[in-house]
């Protein structure tokens, strides 16, 4: 079991990468503890809760919304749960960006830790203290910066993922590799196929570099104001994307780190040769590289963005593999650019 | 003009006392600022906000709910704001709670201050970081702590205010004479005409003493693990007593710090003769010092009230005129001890 700490403004949070869910309990408080997970886990894991007070909720992105969240509220009130009780959010990245918004504003904030079940957010929704939900169909509208107490990594709850949500995990895991780690990078390269089989070693790996990197780049930013934009590679377009069409998270920020690579090609800041092989990499993964989706669409979309400051985006490029660089550029000399490489439109192979 | 800081864990807060509303740009950021007021006080300053984007609530606490935030939330959005949007809360206490709430949600956090323009808010709710909306008919129930980055209390914004509500921030000022300063309970109890009458050089010195005690504690305790909690002197009875009457914040907490004078001198903390002292203070302000609705009533809302942590409650009592002490009281300790000593049924002279 590996450890990283990530030195949040209100408190500290424990990453405990490889440790064991049957450890729970170590890191439990003493007092009332309520699980907030959703039924598709409940069906795999309610051996595990036995012992604890539930809320369930209905999975899926659908539900990640503040009538969600307010019946959580009504259902903590009923719980008599008040300022000292600990909520444990067990689930992937829906459940953690519930449960931390519904700590921190619950009585104006509760203790809580998450159980990641999920790769996608093993490697990233559940480190870095972001939290919340969407509003009106825009991702992440609502939310707050607050830092869990512990996450817990455990790699075993991945074999019950389908396979498209494991994608949606290495979606995250390369976004990880092209912001700050080239190694990671080849290393991906070289291990396609014991990747995708989840071998243990490999994950092990793979999720460790991947909270490094963000664990490190959190701690020097917590609330995004200049390096933790780097963590948006692919983003900016991707959570476009997501927001209009039916893909996954994952597959959605690849198209994005497609077309952002491309960008950074078409500012000459990597060669073709580079870019070429972050799309081979990303299709190897089993993930799309391009949509056929109208890009106005994804555009007008992309406008509503939480990232876009007054009429520029901070826009995240590749200055090489393993190495990301943050441009702010004018929102309609985006559009052209954009439109000007094209790639959007490509099909996916 | 006086101006205090209080070092809040995401950002420093200014309290600017005395400062004119006129000086208000020089508080204001270059960007987007939009005003959050109510109906009521559009009506009196309308003329404040000809350069402003504003958006206009509903007065009054039966609007402070989540309903009200997320059409706020709609309205930033069809405004575009984002991040780097300002926001200014124009208002009483309702207002900044809504406002701050607001602000420190959407999008993950924005920047925002207030224009502080009742006397109990100048006194004591803009003041400190506390924001958020009452959930289920149950007060403040979901919010958060966020300093604002700046607090204008212009008192000449008091004059348009009514007789009731000047009367409800007395209630405060008594509070804070109460727990900390018993000079200034004097002060009070010599100057009760020129201070009701809010002669400008006492109301300065009033507002001024207040938010040192409040700023003080705050300082020490921002998110109310210890030494803030004496803040909530007559507010755990107070707060109950608010949810099941018609009653203002400032008379249900007078009825509030009544009892808890009265419990204190139970324990035999203080004397008789302060306790009367501190009653007939409360009544020379127009305040209420006790209701005749059902005890029981009231105390099924307290077990509900934020304060309680599992079985048991800070209670805060006094040692003194001028000296709050914590106390932790089992739930059903308290009720006999509250029913025994029976002031709650007294009737208000």
């Amino acid at each position: 079991m590996q450890k990283f700490i990530i030195e949040g403004k209100n408190n500290q949070s424990q990453i405990l990468i490889g440790e064991k869910i049957g450890n729970l309990n170590k890191y439990l408080p003493a007092g009332k503890v309520i699980v907030i997970t959703d039924a598709n886990l409940m069906k795999h894991y309610s051996s595990l809760f036995t012992d604890f007070i539930t809320i369930v909720i209905r999975p899926g992105e659908i539900n990640k919304n503040l009538s969600t969240i307010e019946s959580i509220y009504e259902k903590l009130m009923k719980l008599d749960a008040d300022r000292s009780t600990f909520i444990l959010g067990f689930g992937g990245g829906i459940v953690c960006d519930i449960s931390g918004y519904v700590a921190s504003t619950y009585m104006r904030g509760m203790n809580f830790g998450f159980v990641s079940t999920s790769l996608l957010s093993q490697v990233d929704a559940s480190t870095g203290g972001k939290n919340g939900v969407n509003f009106r169909n825009y991702k992440n509208m609502i939310g707050t910066f607050n830092q869990p107490q512990f996450v817990i990594c455990d790699h075993s709850l991945l074999n019950t993922l389908p396979e498209k949500e494991i994608r949606s995990g290495f979606g995250e895991i390369i976004k990880h590799c092209l912001i700050a780690d080239e190694e990671m990078f080849s290393f991906l390269e070289n291990n396609i196929k014991s990747a995708l089989s989840l071998k243990p070693e490999i994950i092990e790996k793979l999720v460790l570099s991947s909270i490094k990197i963000k664990a490190g780049i959190v701690n020097i930013d917590e609330t995004e104001k200049g390096e933790r934009r780097k963590l948006n590679f692919g983003h900016t377009l991707g959570h476009a994307i997501e927001s209009v069409s039916g893909l996954t998270h994952g597959e959605a920020i690849s198209i994005g780190m497609v077309s952002a690579a491309r960008l950074s090609n078409y500012y000459k800041l990597i060669s073709e040769e580079k870019t070429e092989r972050i799309e081979k990499l990303i299709t190897a993964y089993g993930l799309p590289a391009s949509t056929n989706i109208n890009f106005n669409i994804i555009f007008d979309r992309l406008i509503k963005d939480k990232k876009c400051d007054n009429n520029s985006i901070h826009f995240i490029l590749l200055d090489d593999i393993g190495k990301a660089t943050i441009k702010i550029i004018k929102l309609e000399e985006l559009k052209i650019a954009l439109k000007d490489n094209k790639n959007h439109r490509r099909k996916s192979p």
